[in-house]
Parts: C-alpha cells; structure tokens; sequence
C-alpha cells in the first residue's frame, strides 16, 4: 500500500487545488476532472458542499488499461469512504441506523454534458432503506430513491435498456390513471421498486446487489467503462477533447431536496446565458431530487422566487454564487441542493452560453475589472462571432423541421447564414423574380459560372448540387455574405423541367425551402430566421477593437526578418461597394481586388469577347481602350473607399474561355442546328465554338492564365495598370491618399517578372509623369504556385510583396481540383479521417504550411521590408490565420463578412 | 609599356603551353584559343609551323569592354611582327623587296567552325604585290592572292556585301566564257583587282588601305568585333559557349600552296571522322590556297594519292599527324600547306566527327591504350547513343528537301527518329492499312487517346497537331520507340474529308510524308532512311558496358543516407515484349509498369467498361474477376522475362472516364440523335453520356485518379495485387527469381497509404500463403504530389521505396497542365528564354529538383534502406540524370530505347 499510487483525494485534503490562479490548476483539473476540482475548491472556499472524494483521471486510464482497478485503488476508496463517516457525524454505508448514501459522478477535465454516466442514492438496500424511512419518516421518498437507484443502476451497470423500465412505469400511472410522478404514493413507489428489482434479475440473472460497497465500485468501473463509451467518443472526435485525457469519479454525500417543502433543488447561472445580461439566472423545484428539474417532468419556478419561499438558503445562495463568479471570474453555472433549509452546493462550473452572451459577458467582465482585455478575448470563439453576423434559423423551428421529415438534402456548409425563399433556376429568372417581383429568391444551380453573380446578388442564398468549399458558387457566396451550400449531390437538378428532385421529393420553380449556410442542411418549407445588426452590437464593436489593439500591439521579428508589425486584417474587395462593407466591418486595407469580376457586367461583357476574339493586336487594343474608362471607374472608387489604406489589385487572372460560352453547350447547339438543317446562327455559332475550341484546355486551373497570360497578350494588362494609375492620381489629386499595390497573379519564375514587371512599371511612371503627381505604389506577386514558394529568394528580387493566393496553392500542392474534389473524394477523405481537415478551408500545416514558412523567410532574406499576407479563402479561418501569423505575416485578407471574425482569430493568435 | 598587361604571345615563346597534359593547358586554351595553343604547341613539339603569334582573348574581352585596343596591345603586337621578321629570315610587312604576308585568324576556346572572321594575304599592297611579282615571277599568283586579300577584307572589315564582289566575277568569267576560277589569267585577275579596289571605294568614300600595319590592326579589330557578331551569338547560344570566353586572333605567316606544282594545301583527318576507321582521311590540291580545298571550286585529290605526286611531304605529313594523334590523344583535324616542297602545319584540333566515329575512335583508343574507358566515355555524348539507335534521314536529301520548299511544317520532337509513310487519319485505318496492305503508315491525329494505341504501334512515325512533348502521343511514342511529332500547329486536320492542310498545301489520306522526330520537321514527300541495330553495334556495346562499369562502382553515401550503391538504369515497360527490349537494351530492373495500358486492348475494354459501370460492388468485382486472368498472364510474362531482376508495377492511376468514349463526342451525337428525332441508340447513348458526365471532371489531372481512386473504390487494386502476387508465385514456384514492387501513385498524405497499404499487404501474405511460396516484394510510393514531397519523412514511414513521378511532379510544381502548356504558352516561354529549358523534359533544378532533394533526403532519415529513383519522362535525359545522381537516387527509369543513352549519361553523372 505504502508504494501504490495515489489514487484519491477527498475534497477537503486537496492541497493541488489551492487556488484556481495558481499555475498549477490545469493539472489538478486534469487529474480530478473538472467536477472533482470545483467540489474540492469551494470546499477549500468554506462552501457548504457535502463530503466527498474524487477517483482520479489517471485512475480511469489505469483502468482502461487493465481493465480492472489498478492497485491500492480500492483501498484508498475505503479509506476516504471511512472518512466521509466521521465528516458526516457518524453515517456509514450499509448502517441501516445512520446509512451513508453517496452519489457516483464522472467528471473529465472538460465538460461533456450528458456523454458520462452519474449514479445517485449508492448505498440503498433493503435494510438501509428501512433504515431511512425511520430516519426521515417519509417512506415515500425512501421508495423513490430506492427505484431510482435500481434503475440508474440497472442502465448504467447492467447496460439494460431504459424501456425495460419506463415502460412499465408507464404503464403503471396509466392504470392508475395519474398524469405525474407526484402522484405516486410510497406503496406505488414500493410496487415499482420491486418490479425493476425483477427486471434486474430478468436480465442478469441475479438479484439487485445488496452490499452498498459493492455498488460503489460497480457504479465506479461503469463510470471508467462510460469514457470509452460511443456517445463520449463521438463527442470528443467532435469537439477535440483528446482520448487519453479520462474521467475522474466524485463520490459525494447524498444531500435530498425531496425531503419536504423545507427541501429544494435548482440550477443557477450567475448571469443570463441567452443574453449574457447581469441577472441570476435559473430554475428550481422544491421538494424535489436535480434530475427533476432537468427532466421537466414537474414545473419549475424562476430563481427570483426563491427569496420568496425560503429566504435564508437564497439569501445564502445568492452571496455564495456572487462569490463563486469572483473567484473562477466567469459566468458560473451551479448546482445546489436545499435539504431541510440546508444548502448544498453540488457543482459549479463555467456556464455554457450563446454567442451573444459570450461577448456581452467577456466585455461586462472588463467592465467590472473581473478580467483583462486579453481575458476577455481568449472567452470568445471565432464561431461567435460568426454566428453573431449572419443570420440564423429559431432552433426550435429546425428542430421540429428536422423531426417532421422536411430535412430534403445536406451539402458543403459554404458560405454561412440562413436563407428561405422560392426556388428559380436560372441566374436571370432569380434576379427577375428578385428585383420585380420582391420575392426572396433561392438560385439553384448544378453549379455556378462568373456569369450567374448577378443572380447570385439578388437571391437571398444560393444552393447548387455540385461543387465544393471553394467552387465559385461558393467563392462569391462568401465574398457577398450570401447564404450558399454547394455539392448537395442528392439533389438532382432538371434544368429543362425546371424541377429538383431528391429522396423522392419533387419541388419545382417557386417552391419555398429553407437553407442553413451553418450547416449545410437543405429543408423543403420556409423556416423562420432571424437577422443580427454589425453596427449596433456595442459589445461586439468593443470587443473587436481590443482585438485589434492586441493584434497591432503584438509585433514580431526575428529570425524571419519579419517586418516589425502585428498581423492585420485586410478584406477582399471587388467594387466600392465591398470595400465600404470591408472598412466598416474594420478591414485595414484591401488584400484582393479581382479586376476580373469587373470584365462580366452585361455591358462590358460584350467588349471583353471582342477584345479576346481579335485577329490583330491593333483590334485588341481598340476594344480594351473601351473597357479602360470602365475599369478606370471602378478603381477611382476603390480608393475612394480605401482612403488611407493599402489596396491590391489583381492583374487579370482566369482563362480567356471563361469569357466565352461553355464549349459543351456551343457542341451541342451546333450539332443540334446541322442535324436539323437549320442555317440560321449556324456560323456565328460554328465560329463561337472554333474560338471556344482553341481556348479550351484539358486543365484549365494549370492552363494559360494569370502572368502567362499578360506574357502571351500583354495587352489587356497594360490597360489595367494605366487604368489603375489614372484612376490613382485623379484620386491624390482631389487629397486621397491612395497606395496603390499591383499584383501579379501565378508567377511561377522570377524570369516571368522580370518579363512584364518593368514594362508595367513603366506605365505607372508615365501615368504619374503625365498627371503631375506622385505617390507611393508597390509592385508584387501572388504566391500559389508551388515553384514560386520553392524559388522565394528569387521572386523577391522583384517582387515587393507576396500574397499567398492559397487557395490555388492548395489545389496545387495536393494535386486537388479546386472545382471538382470536394464532389468527388475530398470529403469522404476528411469524414474517414484520412484528412484532419478539408485544406481547401483549414490550411495545411505540413504540405502549404511549410511552403509558405519557407517562402515567407527566403522572401524576407532577400528583401526584409517584403510585405507578405494571404489572400485565399484561408484568410477567414482562425486555425488558418494563426498558422500565419506563426509565419511571421503582415496581413491575412478574406471576405467583408469574415473580417470580424479574422481580427478576434488574429488576436488570438497574438494571445497564445 | 612596362607596366602594360601582357597581350601578345609569340608561338615560340609560349612557356603556358608546356605540355598540354599539364593541368594548366585548359587555362593557355582558354587564353590563346584552341588554335592558337595547338600552333604553339606544335611549334614546341619541333613542327613545322610558319612563325606567328596570338593576341589573347583577354585582349578580345578588354577591346569589347572599351570599343578600342587596349593600352599596350598595338605595341606589343609591333613588337611581335619585328619578332616574325627575324624568325623569316628577314620578312618585312610592307617591304617591297622581301615582304612579311600573314594571315590574321580568328580562335576561340572551343571551335565555332566558320563562326567568325579570318583574313588572308595580309600585307599585300601595291607596292609589296610588284614586290613578290619580282620575287615570285607569278603574277596570277599575287594578283590572285591580292584580290582575295580585297574581298575579304571588304566584306570582313568594311562589311561589305559579298554579292558587291561575286556578282562581277561571275559576270566577268561569262563574258570571257571562263567556267573556273583556274582560266583566270594574270592580266584577268587585275582586272578584277582593280574592280574589287573600286567597290571598296564606292562603299567606303576611301581607297583599299594600303598600309600594312594598319590593314593588320583593322583585321585584327574585325576579329575581336566577330566574337558578338549575330552568327557567334547564336552559335555559342546553340553550343552553350559562354559569352565571355572571347576569342583570340592569330597573326601567321603566310605560306603559299598556290606556288608551283611542287606546292599544295590540304585537310587531313588522322581517322575517318564519318565511320571512325583508323585510316587518314582527307583531301589535298596541288597548287591551290587552303579555302579552295574548302570551297569545293576544283576536285580534290583523296589524302593517299598525295605519296605519289609529293612523296617527301607526304612521308613527313604522315610521321606528323601520327605524333600528333599520340601528343593529343585524340583524333586530329589537321591542315597543311606545302610549299614548293616544304610542309608547313597551319593548325591541328580535334577533329568533329558522327556519333558512329565518336564510338568508334573512344574504343578503339581505349583499345590502342591511348585513353582510359573513363576518357573513352567521356568522349562520347548522349545525343550520339541517341542518334546511333533511331532511323535516320539522309541529310544531303534532307537539306533538298528543305531547299526545294516540301518542309510542311515544324513540331514539337517528341520521340526521335525519322519516319516515311502514306498518312492515315485514324488508328483503325492507320493499322489495318499496315497490316493488311503492308504499307508504311504515319498516323494523324490532332491529338491521341489510349485507344488509339494499336494504330500508333502499326505506324512508323505519329504525326498531331495539338499536344506538347508529354502529351499521350509523345509518351507512348516514346515508350514504344516510335518517331513522333506532336503539336505541329500550323497543321489543320480535318477527320471528316481526311484532309490536312498547311501553307496552302492540302494533303489526303494515303498521301506520302516524312516526320523527323529529332528535329519535329515534317515533310511533304519520302526522304531516303537507314535503319541501325543495336545488337550489332558491338563498339557501342562495349562502351556502353563500360558506363555500366563506372555507374556500378561510384558508390555515393554520407549525409543523406544513401543506400550504397550507384545509379542504375532501370526501364519503364508495360508489356513482356518492352521488358525484353528494356533488359537487351541493359535496362536492370523495371521503373514503372503501367498497369492500365492493359486495360485498353480490345477484348478487355468492355470488361473495364462494365466494372466502371456496375451499379454495386459486387457487380463490380465481378466484372474485375473477368479481368485478373489477363492481367494474371501480363504479370507472368513480365516476371519471366525479367527473372532476377526487380519489377516496379503501379497500380491503377487514371481515371476512369479515360476509358469511357470522349464526353463532348457523346453530347454531339446525343444533340444529332435528338434532333433528328432518331430514338435508335439513343438510351444507350444518353446512359453513356450520363455516366461520361457523372464521372467528367474540370481538372482530371488533379482529380479522382490514383491512390484516391484507390480509396474510393478499392476493388480494382486488390484484384490487381492478387494478380500481380499470383503470378510472380506461380513463377517463383518455376524458379525464377520475381522481385516485384507495387507502386501506389499519386500520394499526398500519408494517410492515404495507412488506409489502402495494409488492406494489398494482407492480399499479398494470403495468396502466398495459398500457394506455398514466398519471396521478397515492397510496397511504395509515388511521390508526384508537392506535398508528398514535402512530407517525405511521413510517407517513408509506410513506403518501403519512392520513385518520384517527374511528370506530374513538375505539373504540380509549376501548375503547368501536361495536356495543354506545351501548345499553349511553354514553348514560347522556352523561345523567349523566361525558362531555360522545357521543364517537361530536363528537370527543373530550383523547383522540382529541390523538392526531390528535400523528399529523398527527409525519406532516407526515415528509412535509411529507402529505395529511390524517378520513373517520369526525364529518366532518359541526360541532364536531368546528371541531377538524379547528385541526389543520391538508386536508379533512373526511363523508356527501353532510351535505355543506352541514360547508361552513358549515368555514368557521366558518376564521372562530373
């Protein structure tokens, strides 16, 4: 015994636990869990919790191991239980004169509600049970205690299925004809309880263990056992609570709040956790046990009535939870237990809370000196801040949704909120029925084309039945803050018939159905939502500016020669009105504009196929020098916006096909028109389709676009600088400052800069010379080849900044096609777990994370003033942004609508 | 002067040039040029070399640097000639009564034959020319050699057109009815002087000058100027000379051939250069200057005849070029002039020869003791091993060709070789006009498919309009050894009418053509071929043998853990019938077995059809079950024909809608059915189609395919490892020795191969232990994918040997599409120099090399015993093996006809 371990620690010799702020805290809560750690320290507080113990973590994994407890635990038990006889005046297990009854509760270090299992009234026999309807002269609640025990017992230990009980209690009140358990008397308890005794022995054989210390380590092993149970494995896979972290077992006095009217039992939050207002917050139930109060079964009252009822334990309660918030400084969730006008404090715990609260309570908490800035910032999650911005369904109403068989599909949760509208399928319907008619419209695609955005933007949200997290339904959707889930590959999609059909479902053109962007649930009827407000959330505001104030305060250099800055955050911005949404969400300059998205406007669009149909380059340049006042236009209002802030723009970079009709449509209009005989638009269409052909390539995503484009026809990119710095120097005229930053997408070889990057420059100068005015611009590269991470050094020689365009780097680096592996193996690889993630939405750490640390420092060996960020879809994603600042970057830009969540995740990032 | 660099060597004071095995002889090459350091070199070895000094190309490089002589030069060169004047007995440049003639001659570090300027006769005037009609009593004789004087120094020093001289000869020579130079009279060649002087005039606006010291510095300037002349430039581009070599200018005596019938001048090799044959070899005029011998204006008499007509010289002439060959160790290019029977040696170089001679002369000398094997091999390039086993064209036909305008058009080369056939338009048509009508065939496509395959293998040569040097012909061209052109543009194929047409030229089906796969022309008619054999080839044999030699025994070892062994060449063959030819060829051991190009025969198609399309999996298997049996056989024949030696078979890498028909030819002929209201066919098309689109991807190069295919739909592989395990049982059970490795293509993550590799592993153990035997096998890897690449150490962890997949690596690396780069932008880009070189068929050495550097080195920390080597299109490229060495790779694997090539070229690598 000397020499075994140590296994147990009752709540009063837990000297680890000596106070909370303590460093070592993490590990007393590893190893008691975290239950065992609050009971021991409100213990050491001098609250009033009953006696108890804690069975260790490390006990759980020993058991695990051996499948049965390891050595001296059980001795140790023993002797705590031996202990608890002297704490408690003299109650003893199995004393049918003075019987100590405890309850059997798991508690790992993090909380996993409802996923372990909990045993109460251990310790009742026949014998003590007889014992205590002496004791307390109420055998009816000794009856229900005993039932109850039979049958927590029988479901946690002997794994019987909770039917074989409920059903005949059911049965019972129904003969009866009661409608509540409160209606049982002590003989109906007494009939119950010894029908659950038959069930036992039914199933095991055996009677109903009478030895109260055999109960106790049955009860504890099943608490072991319940770990590696299913329901606590699939919580932990998804909420990354490792494996080997196990669950300590807290055997604690029974205290009984279904001892009269002078008894009680409740749960209180010391603040609201729906709202996160400061007000108690909680239900309780007199003369009850606290499984009745989360069961429902009986009314509760309002925790502001306790006063009322009995107004010692809740004067008492009130000063102890005020306390309790004081002391762990977070919102605390509680469990008390009144018995006799007694009050037990049975568990206290950080409240779970919604998003809303979680900011509203982590600002208060600053406000009332709890906490830090810091503190503050570390209680919200990036997901709430999410949540808190786009619009969300009433949980009740998709529940009773999912329940009554509308779920029709589930798809790539693309871009987040919730959308309910009508059904059009076809971009032109969708804006038709949109703008014309007022309708709230759902566009429903197979998949998107740069010539739907239009459809897109007035459709509330948009669900396709192909494509994944980065297709460009997906892309848009985000960059506009429009609801879309992609790749719902149940849903099959009759354009002809203008119908969808899935799981035997049929809806047509101007259906209602619901689609949750969070989710990626799809549901046939209309489901109310409710929409959030950026500029008058004071609290979030608040928060996000300290956010800021960390990241910009947090400056690193160093080895990599980082650039002595905190890691901001820019947005992508396409047109004035992006970058105006981008600013006021907080956005500290523009990481991405794509010039492209500009070219697909129906009355440019004609003038770019021209351009791109030209047989001559002096053809060629006529045509761009129609689109240069346009595209001027658009720039001029970018800075205008970005006044004061760093804008980047993105030379043209998709292939020339993209502006053309799809070649498999030309094919089969063409076949159509010759089988048919019909002459008429046959050539134009003929010619279409040669043109169509000859730009067509079998991989478009590694084909002529980006710089190899400019290389081949430098002539549409000579028209965008000229445009970009006309547009620049009418702005610094009028005393906008605008720094222009142009960027040249897929270099792949510092040879290609140093092929079109002079000729560019050139431009600028001449434009500025022309103008008579001079401002400061930068010239530099997107890095989404693999090679032009391999080469940084070499690409920085011209390069003034680089932006990992990770989205391409993804596709390139995996070998994964960006339109079409998350319809095909992408995500069954990550539900196998043969990815930790889907890398198109969590950069990768070895493969694209290491490009990018290698780029960043060869970069900045090269040329340290490098400025260097990331400008795919990354930008958005906190476990991403992190990995970036860990590589030293200046900036990660996403959509207008992440930007929010990007500074709280760069601040946590500068936090860890 | 003191202080003055040294400029100007004298051939008799040339101290540097002690002995050319000195370590330093490659520093005097370098300073005095080849020429220059072999005439001093002769002159030291007691030849007879007319006196003459060399101005450096140090003098060069500081006459480019500054537009003028540098200080000292002139001087120093005055200095020289005072030298040349006590060294002929009195000679004096411009003395009318004993003048000093010299040729001023052009000499780089490395021969640039006819690449820059050499004068003649220098110091001829009027004065000096009356001169030597005294001394000589030979009028024609000066005017002649004045006249030539003129034109050259017109055309090389004043850049005069040569037409502005050659047209009045040729005029003059009609009027007089003269048909060869050799009517022209004394009186003649005044005329022509005096005419030649005049043109000097009108281009000038002065006289021809008439001192000689300042025609001397002219011609030397003109020299200098040469070496950046367009010509040189574009030859040392060609050659990879480096610019800043500079070349040297020789100032020589000059001796007269053109005296007397006791005079001559000839070139002599010491072997024939065109066979190699250890014979002289050569030609010689009597009474004639060096350039007639070269300029083919009289017939010349063959070397042996010379000891009939001077027997002294030509005895001494013999003794020379022998000691010479001994001196240099090398076949010697040797000129002479004699005059009134005295030799004079005017240079000796190595002399240029055919890729036969090359063999040829390196053994033989290996053979005589001249050289060492290691000497022997590094005489020999790779490009001749190439040239020795391919079908070549004639080149004097060839060169007509071109002349008489039937070149049609310029590819890219894809496979070498030269092919003459009647063009074919289809792969049925291409083979069944080759088998049943035994023509010669040349198959034109726009581009291949996989089943097109029987008609490329029917053909002589594959001719297509789009594709790049990887395309699917270019690769199976390759692999099959047969002559390919691909991506020829400016051809436009029409299938329907069997028409190609190009400049206006339109050729049918039938039509005869010849395709040079080692230079990608195409011509209009039959050029003449001859056919070498490899197995007869027994000096190339030998030489080959002896690269074997060297490979084996360069063990390389140290930081990177190499396994200790040398680079191997291994073969990439798919059929029992490649295996064959790999290993006559000396391939030793199989890189790559393409398991799918089984797939495609005729009788098998239908099957993999049907397995693609089962609706379940148990449809599924057992379509594969009907398919193990042929792959069974496959295996065999592999295992058998490469008994004892290893054989790498990877598992399934297309997708699968590479064996369906094409997806746009199916919506083409749905759209006609449809439109033609023909419902014959139409399901089945329209269920095709369906699944052709089902299964269509944007990017299938970064799609379903591979180790993912594998994942998502394991039953092709297991099937596949089950045969290939059943027959290398079934042969190890008939003795032979079956090393089989199972490549897993297209890795990413490791995790990948934990999820497949151990389900093949089981299938492996279980059919051996069905059969009773075991043997040596390795499961591994491609690495082809960035990130597997960058997570080498990971993958290693499972993978027992990488080869890394060159083709799809530096696809990725650079995000360039295999399918469309080459005929869209990668040719341009190598034209315009922003690449070195075509990445698909040298390795990239910053990009893709580094990263297999990276992977080889991070694998071999892993796995110390990890088997490495590539298998992608560069293993037959010299550079790129010169590469794979340095890596410490274990072999190199490419196709079985570049087999010998990748021999020499590895042991290259082991002697660099």
């Amino acid at each position: 015994m000397a020499n075994a371990k140590r296994w147990v620690y009752l709540f009063t010799d837990v000297k680890e636990a000596e106070s909370y702020v303590n460093e070592d805290w993490e590990k007393v809560r590893g190893l008691l869990g975290g239950k065992g750690a609050n009971l021991a320290e409100m213990t050491r507080l001098g609250l009033p919790v009953p006696p108890g113990f804690t069975v260790t973590t490390e006990g759980c994994n020993a058991y695990s191991a051996a499948g049965a407890f390891p050595e001296g635990m059980w001795e140790q038990m023993l002797e705590a239980l031996g202990v608890l006889t002297q704490q408690t005046g003299g109650k003893k297990l199995g004393d049918p004169k003075n019987p100590l009854l405890v309850s059997c509760r798991s508690g790992a270090k993090f909380s996993m509600p409802g996923m372990m299992d909990t045993v109460l009234n251990v310790g009742l026999n026949d014998e003590t049970a007889e014992g205590m309807v002496q004791l307390t002269k109420n055998p009816r609640f000794v009856y229900d205690s005993y039932r109850r025990l039979v049958e927590m017992f029988g479901t946690v230990v002997f794994e019987i299925p909770d039917e074989a009980f409920h059903d005949y209690l059911k049965e019972y009140k129904g003969q009866k004809g009661y409608k509540s358990d409160t209606e049982m008397s002590a003989d109906d308890w007494k009939v119950i309880l010894a029908y659950y005794k038959d069930v036992v022995k039914k199933h095991k054989n055996f009677d109903f263990p009478q030895d109260p210390y055999q109960q106790v380590k049955l009860v504890s092993e099943a608490v072991f056992k319940s770990w590696n149970g299913k329901r606590a494995i699939d919580y932990r896979r998804a909420t990354n609570i490792p494996d080997d972290l196990g669950t300590a077992v807290n055997i604690v006095t029974m205290v009984f709040g279904n001892m009269g009217d002078d008894s009680g039992t409740g749960v209180v939050f010391t603040r609201n956790p729906a709202t996160g207002e400061n007000v108690l917050y909680g239900d309780y139930l007199l003369n009850a046990q606290g499984e009745d109060v989360v069961a429902g079964i009986r009314n509760t009252s309002k925790i502001a009535n306790l006063i009322k009822e009995l107004p010692e334990s809740a004067k008492q309660l009130d000063e102890i939870i005020k306390k309790l918030e004081k002391h762990f400084k977070d919102m605390q969730d509680v469990e008390f237990t009144i018995e006799r006008n007694r009050l037990y404090m049975l568990q206290t715990r950080n409240g779970k809370r919604t998003s809303q609260a979680a900011v509203r309570v982590a600002v208060d908490m600053v406000d009332e000196g709890l906490i830090s800035k810091e503190e503050a910032l570390r209680r919200v999650r990036p997901e709430d801040i999410d949540a808190l911005l786009h619009p969300q369904f009433d949980l009740e109403e998709k529940k009773k949704a999912q329940a009554n068989g509308s779920l029709l599909a589930k798809g790539v949760n693309a871009s987040p909120g919730a959308a309910v509208g009508q059904i059009y399928f076809s971009a032109d319907k969708a804006e038709q029925m949109a703008k014309e008619h007022k309708q709230k419209v759902i566009m429903v695609r197979p998949f998107t084309k740069p010539d739907d955005v239009h459809g897109m933007l007035a459709a509330e949200g948009v669900l396709t039945s192909e494509g994944g997290a980065t297709s460009h339904a997906a892309v848009v959707a985000r960059q506009f803050g429009v609801c879309c889930v992609v790749g719902a590959e149940a849903i099959k999609i009759d354009l002809e018939k203008k119908t969808m059909t899935a799981g035997g479902k049929t809806l047509k053109e101007g259906d209602w159905i619901s689609v949750d962007g969070n989710t990626g649930e799809v549901f046939v009827r209309p489901i109310p939502t409710k929409v959030p407000d950026f500029d008058k959330q004071g609290d979030l505001l608040t928060l996000l500016n300290w956010a800021d104030e960390i990241s910009a305060s947090n400056v690193r250099s160093g080895e990599n020669n980082t650039p002595k800055c905190g890691l901001m955050v820019w947005a992508n911005a396409d047109s004035p009105l992006d970058a105006k949404r981008a600013r006021a969400y907080g956005a500290k300059g523009i990481g991405l504009c794509r010039t492209e998205h500009m070219f697909f406007a129906p009355e440019r669009l004609p003038i770019v196929q021209k351009m791109i149909l030209a047989k001559t380059s002096a053809e060629r340049i006529a045509a761009l020098d129609e689109l240069l006042p346009f595209q001027r236009n658009d720039f001029t209002g970018l800075f205008e916006e970005m006044d004061g802030l760093a804008v980047i723009i993105r030379l043209i970079d998709p292939p020339l096909h993209e502006f053309l009709p799809h070649l498999e449509k030309l094919i089969e209009e063409v076949a159509t028109l010759k089988a048919k005989g019909e002459t008429k638009g046959l050539i134009e269409k003929e010619a279409m389709l040669a043109n169509a052909k000859r730009l067509h390539e079998q991989n478009p995503m590694m084909g002529l676009r980006g710089v190899r484009l400019s290389i081949v026809m430098p002539e549409i990119v000579q028209m965008q600088v000229k445009a970009i710095f006309e547009a620049a120097a009418d702005c610094a005229k009028k005393g906008i400052k605008v720094f222009p930053e142009i960027m040249i997408p897929l270099t792949g070889h510092v040879n290609e800069l140093k092929v079109i990057q002079p000729k560019l420059e050139d431009i600028a100068s001449a434009v500025m010379k022309t103008k008579g005015v001079k401002f400061a611009y930068k010239f530099g590269s997107m890095i989404e080849i693999p090679r032009a991470a391999l080469t940084a050094g070499e690409i920085a020689s011209l390069a003034e900044f680089f932006s990992f365009g990770t989205n391409d780097l993804t596709q390139m680096t995996f070998g994964y096609s960006r339109d079409d592996a998350e319809a095909s193996f992408l995500l069954e690889y990550v539900e196998r777990g043969i990815l930790p993630k889907n890398p198109f939405q969590t950069l990768d750490n070895d493969g694209v994370g290491r490009l990018i640390r290698l780029a960043a420092v060869e970069g900045h060996k090269v040329r340290p003033e490098l400025e260097v960020g990331i400008c795919g879809e990354h930008g958005g994603d906190p476990e991403s942004i992190k990995l970036c600042f860990d590589a030293g970057l200046n900036y990660v830009s996403c959509s207008p609508f992440r930007v929010p969540v990007a500074r709280l995740a760069a601040a946590h990032a500068a936090l860890k």
